[in-house]
């Protein structure tokens, strides 16, 4: 790792891995450009008139070839914009190379340490104001939530109330967290209060996020307006369920090399991103065990002809456990000690305490690492298990994500989430939306022909039985897709 | 066909083909009942308190051995029950018998005519009061909404509107209720209206009812609170996708025999219907080609590796044709004209109407019967085609609808609505409801065990995590499943 | 059942259960031949030449619409043919009943008892000659073997060798065929050796008949030469394994209307057979679970990610089992006894003893009969089973067995088989043969066109460069296809 | 690169990529031991009797994790092994590190040269005999018939016939060994004599080597006994098919990180290696075509619900192509000129000539690298195609191969191969061989315990039923599994 710290606040701002990668990822974002219609087409209808002109935007979203193309689409309409990742291991430095090399700051390795991670977010989100003092985004992409949580905690502190800051950590990155923010209380005074100000919103990417927000709306402290873009139907029934169907096997495969057919794995959760995980696994010839809480997704499994089990009763059995379930301690440190040797084990939920690993790394297992996000735990009796990605994203840690077709939809939401903001800034409340059901459509509809898919026109008989316009949209809004 | 008529009203009064048929229904029944665990579970926690006791149920939904298990249930707590089916095609006889022979008021056969369908429609809201006058029923179970637009339609003449009863009609059936609204004005005076002041509610089980309720509810002009029950998670992602899955192939099977590996199919809609027709089809090795109006289901069939293409597109090459979209006018005689030599043809819709049967009758097209749900359409060209079940749902009319697992999720949210749609029957306006996901939930659970799903479950630290109860509801209404 | 004993060898001497059903027969055989390509090509190819001109033609195979099929292609080609079920529930009343009406000597219904099953055999046999004296046939087309060793033991019997004869019996149907054998040897002396005096060869249908001609020929006993239609690719590799995929499911749902999804199923033999039933079972939903003896075959299910099993292993969890052997004793009364309630049984291999019946039936199990080919039987502690087609061959028995298309091509290997015996009856050993591949090949070659599959032609010099001829045979006879 | 020459026949000869990645191969090929259990447990049968005991084996097969535990098998059972790559990307240089670092002759780098290539192929057969003269091996493993033609063909050279040698040449390749041989003529005179003289057989890995080696035959002029390793059960229709279902998308996703949903992919061939690369793709979400010459094989793809058609009828269309037919010129130079914009191309199938590639460069589209193993070539009319590992094995070139798992199954297979040519040398004639089906068996059923599965074992009756040993083998010799 050479990832050279620049000045901040620099002309040209930015931390990469490795600036001479730029140009192979530049060769990779022209490919990816082909593969992203959506994208594409709403810079070929938005550039022109600039809807983000100005606008000062914060992303934190894995830097990958996708996110780059959802970086110069956002300053093709005008946005000013400051990135990171929004995990430690989920870029890919050649994207970041090419990104930084055309001018953008942008913040972020593959293979961060957390204290670089939440300095890189911070990083992200300070830019210098035409005044020359440091402020916030306008608006903000958000992927998990970690630049939302990291400006509300820090206008809590500024708020007068210390309680969180000083409060016994549960994890080594919640501490980093708030000595971040001690720090930033100490350098900046106010600053948070200031970002504030200006913040008109943010759209949120993830389940994970989301329900983050959808908590923060309901005790009455979100700061600003939302925009839900993970319940866009063209994002959490494509992205989280396609894309996962394509890029955990990637995963897999990248880091182990390993035989899928004949092996048993378990699914932890079914829904969009487990049911992806579960179908891929077996289309590969796993024998798929499915755990889950909630009574009509277990349904939903058994429908599907997946056994539905508890983590307990696979063990020393089971060849391969992902968790997708956005809960945490999934996969406990109890079921690793009891697991088949040679086990592998691995997260494809947002956050990496669905594993864990601290309790692991504890535990007086023997870790050796065998390549980069592949470490062996060898436990006393002898047996082995491998864990992946340090138990973060699998498929951003072992591989590069998902496809950018799959991601054109989810950013093509997030494009249109960031001009809605910005459009309705006077008009929203500070609630969670989710983007009409029309703009849904219309993400799809950009998709259809790169793909040579031939809609069908309702007559105006037919729409007038059906009572919805011709052109759409068709469903109601309880529609299930 | 030896449907007896019985005299109305009478005692015992029934109409079903053959009664004799009572004792092989009731041997299905009992098997049914096993694969109904959710309603042997509501009748073993309700039946004691009576919920429904005394209510005059009036049930217009498909006259079968699962339907069997419905009625008896809702007999158990309390019902006074009627049914008629409601279609012409997909009573199973022997199911009726069995009702009939239990002393339930059942008016159905297989192979109604359209007359015969009406009248039957009418027996079965026709309950006999305590002063011996004839009234209505005080709770509906509606399939199509058959039911509820008899109710209305009889009201709005009432009411002193004749314009619909006097308007030409679009189809032979439109104008079958209206000369039985006229019969009815005429024997029956102000019987609408009394039957409208004690009718309390209705549940409804399809998409396509459940369309035409939202078009009463918005025009202001339903009378009583609703129920859709379609749109239940346990019901529309169950019984329209699973249930399809599973009786699509057997009402082509039973119908004509044909191998489907290597034939082109082509499925009108990619709904939950054409998901669960789609793949069925492709699993036993056809080569499925989806239509579309929606570009976001369009998306989903295209990711899921099917073409998507307009019917047109397929004339001349392909073999089966399967509508699936509640809409009307989807297979028009024009196509039935240019289809291949021995294209099959039918409909797993609501409604008849998606195939243009009238015109193809009127068109010229010799009809050859090769029995009975099979006919064969020989045009002035010399290639022929077959219909299966005259256009009507081709898994009732050629098969036995849905198997009863898949069923017993659909009719134990029919149940627990008929129940809340009385014990509520003061409080709820005349709007459309949806069941609270609580009760979906505890309807997949009572599935659960029968098939050996053993659920995982939260820890109170988990649950907070998630801010959910331990025992459920686990996902937010816009959830999808 | 109304099956009226014709007088044997009148002028139209057949036996069916209702002659009246010729005509919906007939409707049905239409249909067929657009599904059976192969045979309607056959018939244009060589009915000018009459390769079989005056051949007198036994067949003992399931009296379908497809073998009508059969049946009237060997007659366009010249043969004078003879006609019985190989099993007693495989006959479709309506198909028998056609091919009576248009003439040829027919003893077959469904649902004859061991008995009339094994006379029928015999009256199929059975021709008088020119000079009026009873005479067998010179070529016969079978499937399972029953005429085969009908023959073999009658010879062996008139040769001396009463050892068989007076054995006990293993089997109620192993006494009816001596009993059989008994009354000929008194009623017609001689004539088994006077068949085979004429008989020039078989053409062998299915795995298990041709097992048995392997095992007659290694212990030197066969008496004609035999052609193994079962192992022609476009038999083994299409029949056993498409034609399953299709009826399994066809079966059970016309006998159970059971839901598939969400039920263990275990199918028993990984064959072509067993392939085809668990791949139907699992796109169903069902979770499938295999039983094996050979390690090669559990090793492909294994990939494919069925988990395998012992039958044992499975008591009181699986809800299905098949059995797909071609083995004897494959579910055996103590798995009954100790199955989970409601447990479904059935077989599709070719015999019925994969299941004890014999030791059900006697085992104190009450059985009530639910409808035709399906019995309930209830244990003493209470639980039941449900036993299809009283063992035999469920898709045959409980529906019509496997559909047109990929019985055209068995068929069209049968006929060529037939054409081939007949051609070279003077050259042939009495040994078991193969068709050479050029017809295999030439087999699925007809049968192209009709799915609208486009070939592709090799150059001259790729067909120089694998060393085969541009129009093939392309493979060599080892590849497994 | 930084492959460093070795002195040839130097003490310690290898020619590796960077002997400092030994240790990290190290680490993979202690996992894959795990994963090839057929490997290890003939290990420990046979490592104590040394049935190769000083056995000289060259092995020509892809350098990778999988083969080096295939070589220290070898050399655990007493080979003296000499080993090169068979294909100039397939070397996993961690795993050829490894090798060389444990003492082992290797020659082997990823990116070699086709001079490199053909020099690393004499180096490994070169071995430096007892009396100081330089000999050859006694026995081969091949893979693709690399070293087998070379020996052959220096042979006839040395026989007097050099009309190969100095005919004009069809491919850059082909003139690549003319001059190897041209060269080895005046440095080591007499060498193939000598190298014929002590050479004892050949066991071959692919299809398309097994294919040379009965042309050879057939013509009279094979050497040596050879055993066909490829047509064993546990090799064709598990690595080829089961192999690539897993290896072919690994290779795409590495090489481009593509989405596969949504795609038209065009899959060459429908032999075990198509037919693992179309269900792989088609589990994905791609519509996938086929194109075959063979009418069964074709038959098969449309049973499978596959469309049929050739590769001129797709272009334009289609997205993706895999050629997997072991024939040459499959996509063609016209064809790569008349696909979409931004097409990949790319080759399962042994040899390279299954693309043009050599017509492509010379065609003046400009070759634009992105990255190892990915060149985009951009044509006249400004479309462009990607064409990944320069038309060699995808899934070699651009991921790691098969994983460990299946390929323990084909290297069991060899190993016993050599096992049984070294103990039959005298026995054999100079023909083609396949093991016989006992081993075959015992290959499958060493893999089984490691997978969980649980045989049945038959019992003395069921076995004297069916005619065959209670412990196998099960199947007649014409069983296509």
């Amino acid at each position: 790792m050479n990832a050279q710290v620049q000045p901040l606040h620099a002309a040209a701002d930015y931390k990469v891995a490795d600036i001479s990668l730029a140009d192979w990822g530049r060769k990779e974002i022209e490919i990816a450009e082909h593969e992203m219609p959506g994208l594409m087409a709403i810079r070929a209808k938005y550039a022109p008139q600039q809807p983000l002109k100005g606008v000062r935007v914060t992303g934190s979203l894995h830097m990958t070839i996708q996110t780059a193309v959802l970086i110069e689409t956002l300053k093709d309409l005008g946005a000013d914009v400051r990135w990171a990742s929004c995990n430690i291991f989920s870029t890919q430095d050649h994207a970041a190379a090419a990104i930084a090399a055309s001018g953008t700051s942008v913040f972020a390795w593959k293979g961060e340490t957390l204290e670089d991670y939440w300095d890189c977010t911070l990083a992200a989100l300070t830019f210098t104001l035409p005044d020359g003092t440091l402020g916030g985004p306008q608006l903000v992409v958000d992927d998990g939530g970690d630049v939302t949580l990291l400006i509300h905690k820090g206008y809590e502190l500024e708020q007068g109330d210390d309680s969180w800051v000083n409060s016994a950590s549960g994890s080594h990155e919640e501490q980093v967290i708030k000595n971040l923010l001690k720090r930033v209380a100490k350098e900046r005074p106010g600053y948070w209060t200031r970002v504030v100000k200006d913040w008109k919103g943010v759209s949120e990417e993830t389940t994970t996020g989301v329900h983050r927000l959808y908590q923060l709306a309901e005790a009455g402290k979100l700061l600003v307006p939302a925009i839900n873009v993970n319940d866009s139907v063209t994002k959490s029934k494509f992205d989280n369920l396609y894309g996962c169907r394509e890029s955990l096997a990637d995963g897999l495969k990248r880091a182990m090399d390993v035989m899928l057919a004949g092996k048993v794995a378990v699914v932890c959760g079914y829904g969009d991103v487990g049911k992806g995980s579960a179908h891929s696994l077996r289309a590969y010839g796993c024998r798929v065990i499915v755990t889950e809480i909630d009574p009509i997704c277990a349904l939903q499994a058994a429908m599907e002809g997946f056994e539905v089990k508890t983590v307990e009763d696979t063990l020393g059995t089971a060849d391969i456990y992902v968790t997708t379930t956005g809960n945490k301690d999934i996969i406990r440190l109890e079921h690793m000690q009891a697991m088949k040797d040679q086990a592998i084990v691995c997260n494809i939920g947002h956050f990496d305490n669905e594993i864990q690993v601290d309790r692991l790394n504890a535990s007086g297992a023997v870790k050796t690492n065998i390549k980069p996000q592949v470490d062996k735990y060898t436990f006393a009796d002898g047996h082995s298990i491998f864990l992946l990605a340090e138990g973060r994203l699998v498929n951003l840690g072992c591989a590069t994500g998902h496809p950018s077709f799959v991601m054109s939809n989810s950013f093509s939401n997030q494009t249109l989430a960031q001009i809605d903001l910005w459009a309705n800034k006077d008009a929203y409340a500070a609630k969670v939306y989710i983007l009409p059901k029309k703009l849904d459509e219309e993400v799809a509809r950009l998709h259809l022909e790169k793909i040579g898919v031939k809609l069908t026109t309702l007559t105006p008989e037919q729409a007038a039985y059906l009572g919805v316009p011709v052109e759409g949209p068709f469903k109601p809004e309880h529609y299930r897709y």
